[in-house]
Formats: C-alpha cells, sequence, structure tokens
C-alpha cells in the first residue's frame, strides 16, 4: 500500500476501494462495508430505512448547471434512491474558509432549499465550522440522509439475461466541470446534469419488484459502476456502443481533450439493473419520469461468470472496459 | 451582516447562530431550526430516533488525551445523548489532503473503531475525499448519527428552582488544544477530556423522567451552553462558582494565558438540567459512571425571567455570564 494519499484515492476505483478494505473495513469491523450500495439499511419498526453519507469536495464550486449545493443534496437524495428509498431527511455540514463570500453562501443555500422544496426532503440538522484562509479551499459540504425503502424493492443476485438500463446522457456533469475548471476555450451548450433522482421510486412504484439493482454512475463514470456491478456480482456484462446515450457535446469535448467518456461523472444519472424480460417495461415508465426521457436499454448481463465488462463496438468488435486504475479528473463531486 | 465568512461564525457563539438564522433557517425552512437541541428527532413505527450531524477540524489532529477521529466518533454520540437517544449508528465521511501520511490514517481509523467497540455504536457508511495538497488541513472527518430516543426522555419546560448538573470537570478539551497548538513551554498533567456519553442514557433508564434538558458544553463552553439554555427557557440561570469542577491545572494554564476556562470547550461533559428536587438523586446516579466520578450540581434556574447567566462568585457578589462574542479559540473540534 502507498505511504501517503494520493488523489487517485478519492477517486472511486481500485485505489479508494484499498483505503476502505484495508484501513475503514478493518478498524469498523463492519461486514457490509464489501457491500456494493451506497447506503446502509437498517430497520426500525416494521420499516426498513436506508442511511449514507457524501462529503462534496468539487472545484469549481459553481459550474454550469449547478453549484456544490445543489450536488451535495442531489448526491445524498441519489445514494437514497439506489437502496430503493423514498429520501426523507438530510443533515447539512458546512465547513468553510475564512473569507468566504457570504453572498455566495446565501446562493449555496439557496440552492439546496429549492431543491428540498422541489422533492420534499427537508434538511433537519446542520453544523458549520470555519477554518483559516488557506485551510480549505472555499468550502467543503457533507450531507447524510436518511430514506423509507419502499416496500416493493428486493435487491436480488443478478442472472445472465437480466438488462441494463441508463436513465440518460453519460458524462455531462465531468465534462461540464471539465469545461469549468481548466480555461479551455471551448464554447458548448452543455451544463451538468446533476439532478435528484426520487421521482424513479415514486414512478416505479410496485415495479421496483422487477428491479434488482441500482447504482448511480457517479466518480469513475459508468465504466467504474459497471465494473464494480460485475465484480460483485461475478458475472459478466455485455453493453452496447451504439446504445449508450451521449450528448454529441460532450463527445466531440471528449474527443479534443483525450478523456474517455465512459470514465466521466454523470451526477443525474442511474442504472438500473432489471429481471430479464422486464427491460421494455421498466424503460417505458422511466421515459415519462423528469431527467430521464434520454432512458435507454444499454445492454445485459451474459453467462460469463468472470466479472468481467465487454462492450460491443460500433464496427462489431467487442472489447473489455477494465477497472480504472490511477486518476482521471479530481474533485468532480 | 458580515460580506464575508469570519472564525468567529464557526465559534458556536452569536456569530454562528446569525449565520444560521439568516441563511440556512431563511432557506432550509425548518422550525426547529430554531431549537436547542443538536439533534433532530423522527418517528419511526411506534419510536422516536434523533438525527444529528458534526463535522471536526480541530488542530492539531493528534492531541493530549485523543485525535480528530476519537472526537468525531465522541462528538456525534454526544449530541445524540442531548436528546436522551441510546447512540445505534453513525457515518463517517472523510476528507483527506494528498500526501497525507497512511499511517496517521490508520491511527486515526483505529481510534474510531475503538470507541465503537467500547460503546457498541456502529459505523455503517462512509465516505472518501482526496483534495490537493494545500486544499485542506490535513484531515477533516464528518459524522452524523441515528439513535433511539429513550421511552424515559421527554424535554420538559424549565422553571426556577430546576437544578443544573455538570458531569465533570470544565475546559479540559480547551485547554489541552491551547497546549498542543501553540507552542507555549508548559508541561502540564492535563489531558482532553474527550470521550463518548452514551453510558448516561443506559445510567439513568427510568429516572430520564426527572431530566428536562441535556446539552453538551463545546464549542464556546459552559459559559455559551448556559447562555443558550436561559436564552432559550426566558428564566434566568444562577450558578455557584465554588461548584464548578476544575482541574488546577486548566485553573493555572487559563490564568497564564489570560483565557476564561468558562468559555473553553469540553468534549466529554453534559450539563443537566433537572427537576428540582431531583437533584441529588440524578447526581449519585450520574456519580457512579465512567467518566463521571466529578458530577456536580453548579446551579439552578431562579425566578427571573430575563434569559440571563448569573455567577455567584467565590467572594459571595454576584456578576452576569455574559453570551460570547466574536472568537476566543477557533478550530477546537
Amino acid at each position: 500500500m502507498d505511504e501517503v494519499i494520493k488523489l487517485s484515492h478519492g477517486e472511486g476505483g481500485a485505489d479508494t476501494q484499498d483505503v476502505i478494505k484495508n484501513i475503514f473495513y478493518r478498524y469498523f469491523n463492519e461486514p457490509h462495508y464489501n457491500d456494493l450500495s451506497d447506503a446502509y439499511v437498517f430497520e426500525a419498526g416494521q420499516k426498513k430505512y436506508s442511511f449514507t453519507t457524501d462529503s462534496f469536495v468539487v472545484k469549481p464550486i459553481f459550474f454550469r448547471g449547478g453549484n456544490i449545493g445543489k450536488l451535495a443534496v442531489c448526491g445524498t437524495i441519489n445514494d437514497l434512491v439506489t437502496a430503493g428509498a423514498i429520501p426523507l431527511y438530510l443533515s447539512a455540514g458546512f465547513i468553510i474558509e475564512e473569507g468566504f463570500p457570504m453572498e455566495k453562501l446565501h446562493l449555496v443555500a439557496k440552492t439546496m432549499g429549492d431543491v428540498c422544496k422541489q422533492t420534499g426532503v427537508k434538511i433537519v440538522t446542520g453544523d458549520t465550522k470555519v477554518v483559516d484562509k488557506g485551510s480549505a479551499d472555499h468550502l467543503f459540504i457533507n450531507t447524510t440522509g436518511i430514506g423509507l425503502v419502499s416496500e416493493y424493492y428486493n435487491p436480488k443476485k443478478v442472472e445472465p439475461g437480466d438488462e441494463i438500463i441508463i436513465t440518460g446522457g453519460i458524462a455531462e456533469h465531468g465534462t461540464s466541470i471539465l469545461l469549468d475548471r481548466y480555461d479551455l476555450g471551448i464554447e458548448a451548450d452543455l451544463i451538468s446534469d446533476c439532478s435528484p433522482l426520487c421521482n424513479i421510486i415514486h414512478g416505479l412504484g410496485r415495479n421496483l419488484r422487477q428491479v434488482k439493482l441500482m447504482k448511480d454512475p457517479t466518480r469513475g463514470g459508468l465504466a467504474t459502476a459497471l465494473n464494480e456491478i460485475a465484480t460483485m456480482m461475478g458475472v459478466d456484462v455485455e453493453v452496447n456502443e451504439q446504445m449508450i446515450p451521449m450528448k454529441s457535446e460532450v463527445k466531440s469535448i471528449c474527443n479534443i481533450l483525450g478523456m474517455d467518456p465512459m470514465y466521466l461523472a454523470s451526477e443525474g444519472r442511474m442504472i438500473i439493473i432489471v429481471a430479464k424480460g422486464y427491460g421494455e417495461q421498466i424503460l417505458q415508465l422511466i421515459k415519462e419520469l423528469n431527467h430521464c426521457n434520454e432512458t435507454r436499454i444499454i445492454g445485459h448481463f451474459t453467462s460469463g461468470y468472470h466479472g468481467k465488462v465487454y462492450m460491443k463496438t460500433w464496427i462489431g468488435g467487442k472489447r473489455i472496459i477494465p477497472i480504472l486504475e490511477g486518476q482521471i479528473l479530481p474533485r468532480i463531486c
């Protein structure tokens, strides 16, 4: 293991898994740390609740399509959704650098409040810390959430033939951050996809029964999320390159910069694994929801059991989509 | 209101209240933000749960008697206890500066795991972010917790005659941080009081019925906590200087440095407001608990209704203990 923390330890890929397994899992001794989900599920009364946390360190804190506050609320809402839960309560912990403009704090808090009003989620407890100038980069926010797990959601083991849905174009958040962070001189009609996805739980209702697993492709993008699912399930994944929704702006900007959009973050998309034969039905339900009109079935699980992700390419070939090693774009969330 | 964030906005005093009221309360629109408690209480099934968050930015991250990890776990455990809850689950969100020694991360995580084993509290979900060198000061940790509120705990309005208990010597954490942060050349046999206080809930059991309110005197110390209680309740407080437990080391170090220990943080003490006539009974129960052998009744509520805190001094006088304005010692937690 490395002797010091590197940026890649925060990228959500192999190095992050190292820290989690060798340090946090070891000392905290919680078996479900092996679990794929970003949320822990506990029982209270006769019901199940999900509990999840995320700290946000995005740079810059204001970007096309949002700011760190929107990201913090949507990010934790979406992590609760991955556990099949209707998000209820959020906490918000602010670490603010001395000298941070009060006006910007107003803007960030207002955005957070707006997403709450829109979704019915409540920020019910908070904390404010200020550190001396130079000890933090403007503003960091932690949000931790509690959600009520739908009685219809029962995650199940995936099997060959199960279908893979993504609810919209990939890499829009990562590409937006790229454009805003570096002075690239590229003009583009593109904004971050950052948005709350709790409508998926409401929209699917009883049909959640056909959903086997959900995961949001944030850090490390679609490629990393699919690899995590394949590794955990020990079943191979095949995705069809032509079916992956991607805006032409994302494609051309990534081309110019030599970035692979498969590894760039989305912040308002969900990967939904659906039982074999139910893909089309779930697809139609999701398509009607806000933020989800570009929903597509992008692939399925195959009868291979190596836990690998394959892509059927445009020209008909097949290549492995490897797990991310090292760093691609730090501080996107 | 100020145009930029100052260190005093994170000190827990009047300036922090300004930010909470003028920004967070305004946009998040949650009426219980006016509440005194650090924890939000919600119902699930037939039971009540408390939910609270805290980010930790203590400097230095290793100090006599603990480190940022111990503080992060104990701090949130104790905030849950203030709501009369048995702490159950914690989340842990790490923001780590690039280059942070892996060995230190092991030490911090091990301490967190140790407090969990000792208390039965579980860290069930986490998050790891890494920021580039210079963008954070070593390590920040957010912990957010869920606790089960005791069926015997029913916070009530305080009345004249209600008694005020503190569970041990004040200002030991703040004074320890002072000694370790600045190279003061003072040798002292003193460590931070940082410790988990969930045993108070177990130890009091049915006797929690006589407890009207609990609050931990962290940022801003005993003076700030008592002022918050007095202001919120609109009842005057009288504390007896001679009864306030304080180690001689704390007294002499504060004397040398010209600091008022009434405003320095404790991280393992609880202020317990007990119904008139029950002080002695509760005192005896608390005294038997770990970390609580110096428990004392330090004062009571009087028949004044100005929400002020008075201290009966050693020589028999009476003076106002004012609310903290500006900053005294930043980044103690």
